[in-house]
C-alpha cells in the first residue's frame, strides 16, 4: 500500500505492522549493550526476579516498536516525532514473543506555521501473541502533506 | 556510592550519570537494526531531512537513557518501572554528542499492597554538551523498601 500524506488519513484511520518473533539472543544481546542488569541477560537471575523469567529491556521494546513503526501498512508521511503523552509498557516482552503494532488516529491539526505539513496524534499498541498490550502509547507525529510549502 | 533504598530518598534527591559520548558508527550501527530509515542511517539524505544532518533514531535515545539509568549515583533499588508520563525528545542527538542524566524525585509513596515496596515518581533530563535537553520526562518506578514483605 502507498504512503499516506496528512490529506489521505482521518480519524480512526489505522495501520498495522508485525509479527516481529523476538529471540532470547536478541533480547540478550541488546540488553548487554544498552541495560545489562541481571534480569535482561541472565536467566538464572531472571527467574528471580518479580518477573519470574527473562524478560527485554524496556528500551528493547521501545526500539521494536520504532522498528514496526518503518513497517506500517498503510504509513504516514511522518517528518518528526512530537513526543509521547503516556507511555506505558503494562506487560513484559518474554523469548519468543511475537509482537504486533497498531497505531489509530485520535486527532489531526494542519500545522499553523507551514502549510505543508499537519499534526497527527495516534494511539500506539504493541501486542503479544496473545494479545496482551506490550506498550500503550499516545504519540504525536509531524507529517508532510501534499501541498509545497508555502515561500 | 551505595545504592538507595525507598527509604534513603527523599523529595528533591537527585542522581546523576555521564558523560555518554555518542558516535557516527553506533548512530548508523543502531539505526541500521531498529529505524531503518534514511535520516539515520545515510549521511546525505540526513543533510536534506528537516533536521539538516545524521541524527540518532529515538530509539536510541532512549536506549542510550536506560543505560546511563543502570549507571546512575547513588542509585535507587528498582524493581521495574512503571511507565512514562510525558515523553519529550526536544533535540535530537548528534554524532559526537556527549550526553548526561539527571533523574530527581518528585513524589514519592510507600505501596498500599506490598510493604516491601514504594512508588517514586522522578523527573528525567538528559542533556547534551550544550546543556539542551534531548530527553525531559516524567517517570514512575517501583522501588524496594528496607522492610521485608509482610507474608
Amino acid at each position: 500500500m502507498a504512503n499516506l500524506y496528512f490529506e489521505d488519513a482521518e480519524i480512526g484511520t489505522s495501520c498495522t505492522a508485525g509479527p516481529y518473533l523476538v529471540t532470547k539472543n536478541e533480547i540478550i544481546q541488546f540488553a548487554k549493550q544498552y541495560d545489562p542488569v541481571p534480569r535482561h541477560i541472565d536467566e538464572e537471575a531472571a527467574a528471580r526476579s518479580v518477573f519470574g523469567g527473562l524478560t527485554a529491556s524496556s528500551a528493547h521494546t521501545l526500539s521494536i516498536f520504532i522498528l514496526l513503526t518503518t513497517r506500517l501498512q498503510p504509513r504516514l508521511h511522518v517528518l518528526a516525532g512530537m513526543g509521547w503523552d503516556e507511555l506505558r509498557l503494562p506487560n513484559a516482552v518474554r523469548p519468543g514473543d511475537e509482537l504486533d503494532l497498531e497505531t489509530t488516529v485520535l486527532e489531526m491539526r494542519e500545522s499553523k506555521s507551514k502549510s505543508d505539513r499537519g499534526i497527527v496524534r495516534n494511539r500506539v499498541l504493541l501486542r503479544n501473541q496473545r494479545h496482551e498490550t506490550v506498550i500503550f502509547s499516545l504519540r504525536g507525529d509531524l507529517t508532510r502533506t501534499r501541498r509545497p510549502a508555502l515561500k
